[in-house]
């Protein structure tokens, strides 16, 4: 219902006319194909760079206030064509989502959780005054274009084809107002295991000089503006010999996430209780995961120790390893699924997080949900999280 | 000397290779110019719309971490090959200016302190690690393109030629990471008064939902991340009538800026002083003006009562309103120069502020502070801020 609510609201603030009724949605079955005639030459998979290669084809529907969401148009990847006043490269107007398809031995293909995916991604349009979309209908052409590109999606443990789908304005406009064009774009990347030997665990720096998000802000959605700014951070925490930021806010020092990804703690909490534990959504500067949600789902299915959402400061973390309860660490995204940490810079203290001794790589819950976890994208264990698409 | 060492640690992180020294800086003397050969019909100017048309010509500059700038090029107005996987689409790599050039009956073309907006363009690239350059140069390539399409600078007092340099990443990678590829592109569009009809001053929501900026974020710098997220605020305010919003911060409920401006309050403070106060930049989330900076230096010149930059809560504008101590408000920036405010919605209360009786639609400091302010761009006052270019 609020989808269909805001897509008439974005209507009358753009024109003032158009009552939603009169729009056209997303509509798979208009889908127009114009097939490559020039395939690319496929890069060996154990070359492939993430976010480098693109697969042949790409996916584009444009919307505009008077007459809503056009065909669908499957078509070569290559360039947009985009005014220079086009307000998505002045005022950041655009979003993006990550996901990824996978193949298995007998050639099923799956997309995980692409609902949850498409629903984020509409909350992040609708944070940036775009046009929402019909999440089954968005779903249906992303299956077209991945099944177009299905000899792109590499096989093996660890690889995967990535989906980016893009949302962006189009409005010639340099005033900062509602965009009356906009445009939905998909395009495919092959990639390979985020960690090609094993786990690698990472250092983070937590950085107080520097803050993500804020209650009030944006960073509950997937918008490009959050992404940006991180980058110079990332740098100078690079620079002291920590490859990702762990972001903190307020003076407490809360922890909200580590560098693209959701962050958990498995401790001993100051009860006495084994507890998981990650940052709560409410105050609304934490990203709501797909892998963070279906990390809390799977968990909680064990039943075997606390699961919960709550509010961690890095004084706690310090707290529980000097007292010997801290367990282990780790991050959870997309594109790394489970990332665990070694070491936490804090203060100018590196504090050191458990690691299994028999690889030194990862703590063995992290091993854990990571098996639990691919063993569902890749299908070797049937989960209606995992929906096959041929 | 800042900018070269971040030109070379872009490069670097990028990289890993090439100095500082080896890279080319933008060259205005090798500017190529392709002339259009289909000149546009020019609307009349009584029909211009703010940021919705532009002129014949574009600059664009492209750099890259192997070579720095290349050849500055001046060509037709018209569409950007941008590459899908751009990270100005994905991550808000993108910062942008507002200039105007002012044109007077003599024919003389003025730029107002456009050393200024280079300055601030290049922190803003520092910020999103993208390349910096060399403001003077940079500015005798926005003047190379200004002459060529000096026709489109409409005449008369209140209309003037709005310039947009805007900088972008073009690097197709969409990993979140240092961009080895970036544009820099102005262009432009001729303006008329922001108020044709006189001053009309605008209604405030003062808004504690949501927050525009915060310490260690990015609200310092024009970036495009940061107006984005605006648009549904905005939308907000407007459905409850009022014309924008207030940016409140903290719990103290700050006063930071109003809409795409910079907030000045003339009040005769709790000394009994009079005073010009403006909100402090020192938190890092407020934009710099050059409005704002003109204006502190003007008034100060004048040395007729207080100026200062200090942080104004809600409350304390209340308070001043209710004793009788508020005499005036009003927005500054480089699109409307000076908006004056007649009143603030603040908890659901209209707090209203006093306006001039002679004509009702501004206080008599804020009437005589644009006036000397456009006296100067216009250039029927000489003063250094007013950089004649022809």
């Amino acid at each position: 219902m609020f989808v269909a609510r805001r897509v008439r609201s974005s209507v009358n603030f753009a024109k003032g006319t158009k009552a939603f009724s009169a729009l056209a949605g997303v509509d798979s079955t208009k889908t127009i194909i114009h097939q490559t005639t020039h395939p690319k030459a496929k890069l060996e998979k154990e070359k492939l760079k993430f976010g480098t290669t693109f697969s042949d084809h790409m996916l584009e529907i444009d919307w505009d206030a008077e007459k809503g969401w056009g065909k669908p148009l499957i078509r070569p990847y290559g360039p947009l064509n985009i005014d220079p006043a086009s307000s998505s490269l002045h005022y950041a107007l655009q979003c993006f989502e990550g996901m990824k398809a996978y193949i298995n031995d007998d050639g099923k293909i799956r997309l995980f959780r692409p609902d949850m995916n498409m629903a984020r991604m509409n909350s992040s349009m609708e944070r940036l005054f775009l046009p929402t979309f019909d999440s089954k209908e968005m779903i249906e052409c992303i299956k077209q274009l991945v099944l177009l590109d299905k000899d792109w999606i590499p096989k093996g443990d660890g690889y995967s084809l990535y989906l980016r789908p893009t949302g962006i304005s189009t409005h010639p406009h340099i005033g900062v107002s509602a965009s009356s064009k906009a445009k939905v774009f998909v395009i495919l990347s092959p990639v390979g295991p985020y960690y090609p030997e094993g786990f690698a665990p990472v250092k983070l720096y937590a950085d107080d000089k520097y803050v993500r998000a804020w209650p009030g802000g944006t960073g509950n959605t997937k918008i490009g503006g959050n992404y940006g700014s991180t980058i110079m951070p990332q740098y100078e925490a690079s620079k002291k010999g920590y490859s990702q930021i762990l972001w903190l806010f307020g003076e407490e020092h809360f922890v909200t996430e580590v560098g693209t990804m959701n962050l958990f703690v498995y401790w001993i909490n100051e009860n006495g209780e084994k507890e998981l534990v990650t940052a709560p959504l409410h105050r609304g500067d934490i990203l709501p995961g797909v892998t963070r949600d279906s990390i809390l789902q799977l968990t909680r299915g064990w039943g075997e120790f606390k699961v919960t959402e709550h509010t961690i400061t890095m004084p706690s973390i310090v707290k529980a390893q000097k007292e010997g309860r801290l367990l282990e660490i780790f991050g959870s995204g997309t594109a790394a699924i489970i990332s665990p940490v070694e070491l936490i810079n804090y203060n100018g203290v590196d504090i050191n997080v458990p690691l299994d001794a028999e690889d030194g790589k990862s703590g063995k819950l992290t091993k854990r949900i990571w098996k639990e976890m691919t063993d569902i994208q890749y299908g070797r264990v049937e989960h209606p999280w995992s929906v096959v698409i041929n």
